[in-house]
């Protein structure tokens, strides 16, 4: 059976050492008392609670699945999975970084990212129940009115109700302008609206007593595509004036899908029967306000493919510590032992640390994300505000794409380690990589990630906002441009950034005459981008291990993540050089294939 | 539900114009009869059984599984496969290239191997329980006694019995040298074999009456390590000396493992429980003639990956030219729809092209190399023998590698395709990916595969065997250096082979210092190596399909053909630039790691 233990050392270096959060916040009024033990005080219970509480439940959940009884159209979840929520509950974690004016606990974005990774290490597929919600919460706090707002954000605050977002269509998942669900405005200024969805993840469940769907519909007079979609709040059961719960709404669960992975969520298909639903913001606006849950839920999927990085990393660790096989090729190890432990094997390790700088490269960055938000939200500055946003939107596609491809290799790596025991289900690694493998599709797929970075937000606006974070690189070269035990981290960097400038404008300029230039580009210019962004942390935290060392510190954590910095540099990081000329080889090997693919 | 066509026109263009295999077997006397059109119409039909009979169970085997009956011992396959089995036995399967002295047809290795293909593509999990009798066939025909022959080798010709490979015990798989399982003699000149054994493919089923396994075992007398284990037969009914069944012998399924993938096929823990077994071979040279059948089964893997990358292309393609969801980004492409058909996207070709550029240049690989077996086996020159020998040996690591991993990716690609449904179990392509991953991992993990190749194979003679393939791509840079439209298949060619020579001696130099460079270097080496058997058998494809097109042959066959392998050097072979890096960067960084990995 798996472990898992809480990375509160490596969370607390990336927040304290490396972005010095704490700092941060001081200029920010909303969060101008979050101390550094607070923070670590939370996230240390929070810890507690994904490894004591919904870890253990994690390779039952998926074992059990969920079941839904076709006649009361509602869904059992697996063994444990409600009790686990109902303790979260009583915790307060849903309330965690809500706004206080609806109950919540008003904290940063960045301690409950920290959280929400240590729950995906610990569950997957139950830590989306929660996760949905906070999806539907946002929506709503951005763009609900007074009285929706009144009526569900404390529910979805407290966790006593559950938020889904209802989008995909059997006909439509990336293409929302194809959608066909109705909503026909009723009399007393409701919408009755009529549909099939699928693919609704916690679309139902056994936890609590109310379902907040948050549904894409079009109405009657909509104009055709994406401009004529709009959003509505549809729950489950009706709510009354009084916010006590009515009559049975016309939603309900028609199916569950038989899925690869995360099997202990209900991935439902919604039927709409002429539910009552209310409109969310403004008629034929519902693909804007669902973008503010969308770009959240995509750095949470991020955030699911760290999770997962990391628990696949300690247990392979420890499988390589401890399972003996064949000696070393450079002579015995253990010699009281008739073989060496195999993590003497050179390959054996390369698995190992890719998993463990795939881990660390992308905490910082998804933390470093997290800040942008709070920032975005919370600075006093507006320009600050408007630069953090713009930062954050370009780093978006890269978290979700980058962290869920690099979780499929370091699952899958993690996995290997175990030999023909990894594919054993009772070892819980094929696990990992099964319920990771949803990351790479769903809220976009990465292909459609990385045509939303290269064509929407850098070509988009010419490189300006890449050029911002040009900017972060440029700066840390010049701070330790003449630093000589800095060079091995700076100089791939730098390189790799000069390289990107004139990538960029080729591609660009190509893409000018040719659109499927781009689009024949955008995935491994994705992948170079991830590197630049993993390389700039990576040197920002050799930086920080060298001036602990230099300063005498003799914290084996310093000296660890140097090696680990090296590993990077050296093993990982050169993919950029293949990606850089498979991009340049273009779109006419692709598009001239009609032969081929006929 | 997925759909598969066997791909008889790629093999006859592969056997018949690259390889030209019935002018090759014109001078084996034993192969002599064998024409173009007994070989076609013998895959047809084969395709036919692959197509008809076992593919349409391959969704229902994952769903059911096995089950085991743990009073009785005996296991219950998934419906339909042992009557799937009847009828593959009625057919006269088993026996196509087995030996007519035992009653088989003595075909050549290359239409087994071909029809295994379409079999794996059909049901990978099914395909199992033949293949792995045909491994206890071939230990048999090299090393048994001629009672054993006799008693045995015709049951498994005819398929009337069934064979195992029992190597694996719970605390060594790679490491054979640490097994405890006893062997020991008894007054008839019998043994009694006692241990525990796991994860034995096809190690109990209801097809037949009677299951051959062949057990490695430790005499009482033998030495210590990999030189003490000998090889037995143990089958599941003792054998009467005129060949009828008698007791139930001392071997049963203790149980069967819960896997992420090949679920019809049963993976047994195999007891030992005093079981009567007979010696095959001499004492202690047990792992040389488990070695016969290791070889024939790790191209055999190989294959199964083949197989598994062909009919998740085809899938792929339908899919990809069915659903139609947003618009093409150089302009509308069906106008009559409401958006295009995924294929007009320049990545969701890029993933398609993946897979066939993988399946094709598998194919031609792993042809050759059952060409080359034939040869070894038939070739009336001893010389031609031995060269053929030792190319196979070089080989088969990178079929068995380079295949199975290329399967892990081309198999993710063309469920990516698929978006969310690829991750729903009805559409097939996720089982796909999950039996794909245990072939990365059985009959020696792929690590186990590179150091076979650079530490045995390539260091082991000094790049001899190795120069013999160097030959081959020099003698057709020979005959194409100067034909202009062959330069863009050649050139790639050419140079990586001089890269790889020069590479080669600078890892040989380095291991001579330091082992632990030969393991760091081992897996991005045999990459580079696949690249260079692809691209020198892309090259070929090309060359052919050059010569028809100027020849005037307007057969659309042979453009798709250099369309794929156009796209195949610009996208995929260019990987070998990241992989010669990071051999390169060496094995400090791997290896000075103790704290980062403590």
């Amino acid at each position: 059976m798996p472990t898992y233990t809480p990375p509160l050392r490596d969370m607390q270096f990336v927040m304290h050492e490396v972005l010095k959060i704490a700092d941060e916040y001081k200029a920010m009024p909303r969060h101008a008392d979050v101390d550094v033990d607070t923070i670590n005080a939370i996230l240390e219970e929070g810890g507690k609670f994904a490894s004591e509480v919904t870890f253990p439940l994690n390779i039952g959940g998926d074992e059990e699945g969920c079941r839904l009884n076709q006649e009361t159209h509602e869904v059992t979840t697996p063994k444990g999975f409600k009790e686990a929520y109902h303790k979260y509950v009583e915790g307060g974690w849903p309330a965690l970084s809500c706004d206080p004016e609806y109950g919540g606990q008003g904290l940063p974005i960045v301690v409950n990212q920290a959280f929400y990774e240590m729950l995906n290490s610990a569950n997957q597929a139950w830590t989306m129940y929660p996760g949905l919600t906070h999806g539907a919460y946002e929506a709503l706090h951005a763009h609900g009115t007074p009285e929706q707002k009144k009526t569900y954000l404390p529910k979805l605050t407290s966790g006593e109700w559950t938020g889904t977002m209802c989008l995909t269509e059997p006909h439509c998942g990336t293409d929302l302008g194809m959608l066909r669900t109705k909503a026909e405005p009723q009399a007393d200024g409701t919408y009755k609206i009529t549909g099939n969805k699928i693919f609704i993840s916690a679309g139902e469940h056994d936890f609590v007593a109310n379902i907040v769907h948050l549904v894409l519909a079009r109405l009657p007079d909509a104009p055709q595509g994406s401009k004529g979609i709009s959003l509505f709040i549809v729950p489950k059961f009706n709510v009354n004036k009084d916010g006590s719960l009515g009559s049975r709404n016309g939603v309900y669960c028609g199916g569950l899908e038989h899925k690869m992975g995360i099997h202990g969520n209900a991935t439902a298909q919604i039927v709409l029967d002429g539910a009552v639903g209310t409109l969310v913001g403004e008629p034929n606006k519902g693909l804007q306000a669902m973008f503010v849950m969308m770009n959240a839920a995509r750095i949470g999927v991020g955030m699911q493919s760290l999770g997962l990085t990391e628990v696949a990393f300690q247990n392979a660790l420890a499988y390589a510590k401890d399972r003996i096989q064949m000696r070393s090729l450079s002579g015995v190890k253990a010699k009281d032992k008739p073989a060496d432990p195999i993590i003497v094997h050179p390959d054996v390790r390369k698995m190992l640390l890719t998993a463990k700088a795939y881990a660390e490269g992308g905490r910082a960055l998804s933390m470093f994300c997290s800040l942008l938000i709070d920032r975005e939200l919370h600075h006093p500055d507006e320009k600050v505000r408007k630069e953090s946003e713009e930062l954050v939107a370009l780093l978006t596609p890269i978290v979700k794409a980058f962290l869920t491809d690099n979780g499929h290799i370091a699952t899958n790596a993690c996995m290997q380690v175990f030999g023909g025991h990894g594919f054993i289900k009772e070892w819980g690694m094929e696990q990992f990589v099964r319920d990771n493998r949803i990351n790479m599709i769903y809220e976009g797929t990465n292909t459609v990630q990385s045509l939303d970075l290269l064509g929407r937000k850098v070509l988009g606006n010419n490189g300006a906002t890449l050029k911002k974070f040009g900017k972060m690189v440029a700066q840390l070269v010049e701070e330790e441009g003449v630093n000589e035990k800095m060079a091995e981290f700076i100089n791939p960097v730098a390189y790799l950034g000069e390289q990107m400038t004139k990538f960029t404008t080729e591609i660009g300029f190509k893409g000018f005459q040719n659109p499927d230039e781009v689009g024949a580009a955008a995935v491994d210019y994705l992948r170079v981008a991830g590197h630049l962004v993993f390389g700039y942390f990576w040197a920002r935290m050799a930086q920080v291990a060298l001036r602990e060392i230099a300063a005498g510190n003799t914290d084996p954590f310093y000296q660890a993540k140097l090696q680990t910095a090296r590993f990077y540099f050296a093993k990982l990081f050169p993919e950029t050089a293949t990606l850089m000329r498979t991009a340049r080889a273009g779109s006419k090997v692709l598009m001239d294939t009609d032969l081929a693919l006929a």
